[in-house]
């Protein structure tokens, strides 16, 4: 918080009190708690799972706090909403005027956005100077923000990777903001848009979202940059470091990219009558997929006016996510290849019952043990979502539209939904209740989903 | 077609002709067939499948003749429509004035609804007196009817449990006709409802459905039938037989009882709004329910204009359906308790990785394979759906609401769906397109998850 209490402090806003306030009681707290901490302590899987969890709810309720003191959110509840939509780079907000706030404020707004993005407690093990954190409480509490059967061969290198992702994510991050400024977008927007759109959460400083600026130029660059944050950050440093033919023979990368092209074409072809011509409508459709399909959710046009096979694709891109390893969110397009890869083993075992089939990805055979997890991820995945949604329309008074897209878009940790909750509406008119349980859905969605980072990262891939 | 031409000479309707060219028509063409058949030809898996796909194409192609002849179904696509909905018991109608048709005609749709409840094909193998068909050959259309891996073993008394599933078939649908007459509903209406009812079908003689007769009696009958044809009929034989001890203890009857007793619940508390008093509320919601669970699709009251939980709860039953083994459609209940169990064990490995935890059903540990096989399943499902809302929304200009549960409710073979396809409204002004597309979603539904009629019956039930 001390980044947004100096931009506050420079444009002369009476709200750095508030951050400062927070950040003496955060400091105050963890003296407290630093004393008390027990050496050698053991920590099972379960404890790591718990710790994470509470962790991220109490990040939450401390974020939320400048808001509320401040005066600028009102109620605490919509603070409280409004920074797990942060911290989950969901992007859904409950804000009606977003530029009456403080500069200060935003620039907070959409910091969590950019912490968020590459997971909040790899962040702090990441950056932090205490190294004695014992490698087994680390393993734990990454294991709860990604799930997946390899982390513990990463442990020793835990750190290491962690750095060299920073490293490209702070590069990526300033050559955006280099490129919007170009754009000539005003430097704290450029600085503000740039952390939301690097975390893929997507809250602009604008009440129209990037709608505002009115610039091809600068639609054009942020659908680029959405789409690279949604690939897997393994692939990213591929080709960074020059191995582009190994990046794009990646499974992963192209059915991200086929899923992609596919959706804009036959979008531009369903939104034409919408438009008066094809350049609006290309310019329209791209944006909106790489919004969706990186789950960050800046808007430049409003879907809801869009024929239906266009919303049932966004809705689909919404579920299907971004690549493994990215800051997205949703299922993640490695799954869903696994997915259908074992879907249609079944239907080979139909016909062949005494066959062997083996199921590979990224060129290499998977283990029974990998496939087995993956499908029950997804049902566990659908029955979460399902529990979500009827707890969700018990609490709201609403059509079932946008019942089903508010928690499909904060399950997804996508941004804007369709109807009531739709891309120029937002989620401030709910009840309290429903506020709270979207919350959850941001949370389960995260950390279930949680980037699967280290797993498809650069080192572990030739393991996989 | 004799049986509803036999009603069409009693009625002294014309259209008795338009039967009878028909089966002149289908006389001389299996004439022809039965002169060219080879004998011991050799029969594969694959071809099984394709055999019964034509088959079902072929028996709405011919079935929808008798409509579309007579003039009483216009378009002829409207008329392989409605057969297609009546063979695959689904429900659902294009007809703006089911009355005007005659008695003949509305007795052939609600036929279809009957002999498509039990399967076609498992009804021609049990009552031909042609024994000769090669095993193998039934067997492989028995096993692209009802998908499963034990069919195989149940082939030398295929022909014996068929047969004791159609007594039980009959005697319940004649006890259903008494009770209905004993409502003073009369004896034409009685045993068309009953018809429709017994195949799960949902075909009403009457534009308002059910709710025409508004009798309280007659709602609650037919209420109940649906709750039983939602049965295994494995269970079923075993109450009939006086086993109803055990018949209890089967976890997928209690699930089913569970689920439907569960939604009755919460949708009374949520519709207490709508309706005056609660006991109209109850009524309504052990109708909507009884006739979606079953995936019945007879219709008393509109929810459409029903809260949003209620309309969600509804959808899930859609999905979720009736047990295996009865006539009614959906994901069914067996598959349902087997992905929430291995959802559920995946939870388990997380914790405890080195663990081995198997999964029980109906109290015997299932194999590997099984669970593999539902789980692929439950994803192709999935796909599939997916595959048939895009092409649909690509087809037709409507809401997405109507778009997604107008394929709902045809690939779960149920009837009706919500807004421009609720239960007040029909299919008739949909584009030939997009009928057709729901056509192939209503067989694709029926043959992918043909009630495993055989493979939970009594007798496969001790070898499960």
């Amino acid at each position: 918080m001390i980044l947004p209490m100096i931009v506050a402090i420079i444009y002369r806003e009476n709200t750095w009190m508030s951050f400062a306030v927070v950040i003496i009681c955060l400091l105050l707290i963890s003296l407290l708690l630093v004393r008390n901490i027990k050496e050698n302590s053991f920590m099972r899987q379960k404890d790591g799972f718990v710790c994470v969890g509470i962790a991220w709810i109490l990040l939450a309720l401390f974020g939320a706090l400048p808001f509320y003191i401040s005066g600028q959110i009102p109620s605490y509840t919509d603070a409280f909403f409004e920074t797990v939509s942060g911290f989950t780079t969901t992007g859904s907000s409950i804000l009606n005027d977003i530029e009456a706030l403080d500069k200060g404020m935003l620039f907070w707004r959409s910091f969590t956005n950019w912490i968020g993005g590459m997971g909040v407690l790899v962040f702090l093990l990441a950056i932090l100077p205490q190294s004695d954190i014992k490698s087994s409480r680390m393993m734990h509490a990454m294991r709860a923000e990604s799930p997946g059967p390899t982390v513990g061969k990463l442990v020793p290198k835990l750190k290491h990777t962690a750095r060299i992702m920073y490293g490209m994510y702070i590069a990526l991050t300033t050559l955006e903001i280099i490129l919007l400024l170009i754009g000539k977008m005003p430097l704290f927007d450029a600085v503000v848009t740039t952390f939301a759109n690097a975390g893929t959460g997507g809250f602009s400083v604008m009440n129209a979202s990037i709608a505002a600026y009115d610039s091809v130029y600068i639609e054009i660059v942020i659908s680029i940059f959405m789409i690279i944050f949604g690939i897997n950050f393994g692939i990213l440093y591929m080709m960074i470091t020059g191995n582009i033919i190994a990046a794009l023979k990646s499974e992963e990368l192209r059915w991200y990219l086929g899923i992609i092209f596919a959706s804009i074409a036959v979008i531009t072809i369903n939104i034409l009558n919408v438009y008066d011509n094809i350049g609006t409508a290309i310019r329209n459709a791209l944006f909106a997929v790489a919004t969706l399909a990186s789950s960050t959710g800046f808007v430049t046009a409003d879907f809801n006016e869009w024929p239906p096979l266009s919303q049932i694709i966004l809705v689909f891109i919404m579920f299907i996510g971004s690549c493994a390893g990215s800051t997205g969110g949703g299922l993640k397009i490695s799954r869903l290849i696994i997915l259908v890869k074992s879907g249609l083993r079944e239907i080979k075992y139909t016909f062949q019952p005494n066959a062997v089939y083996s199921i590979r990805f990224e060129g290499k055979p998977l283990e029974n043990d990998t496939i087995r997890n993956i499908t029950a991820y997804f049902i566990i995945y659908i029955m979460m979502f399902s529990g979500i949604l009827l707890a969700f329309t018990a609490a709201e008074e609403c059509d079932i539209v946008t019942a089903f897209t508010a928690v499909t878009t904060t399950y997804n940790n996508m941004g804007p939904g369709l109807n009531e909750v739709g891309p120029v509406e937002n989620f401030s008119h709910l009840t309290d209740l429903s506020k709270l349980i979207l919350c959850f859905s941001m949370i389960a969605g995260r950390l279930e989903l949680f980037p699967i980072l280290m797993l498809f990262s650069a080192s572990s891939r030739k393991k996989f």
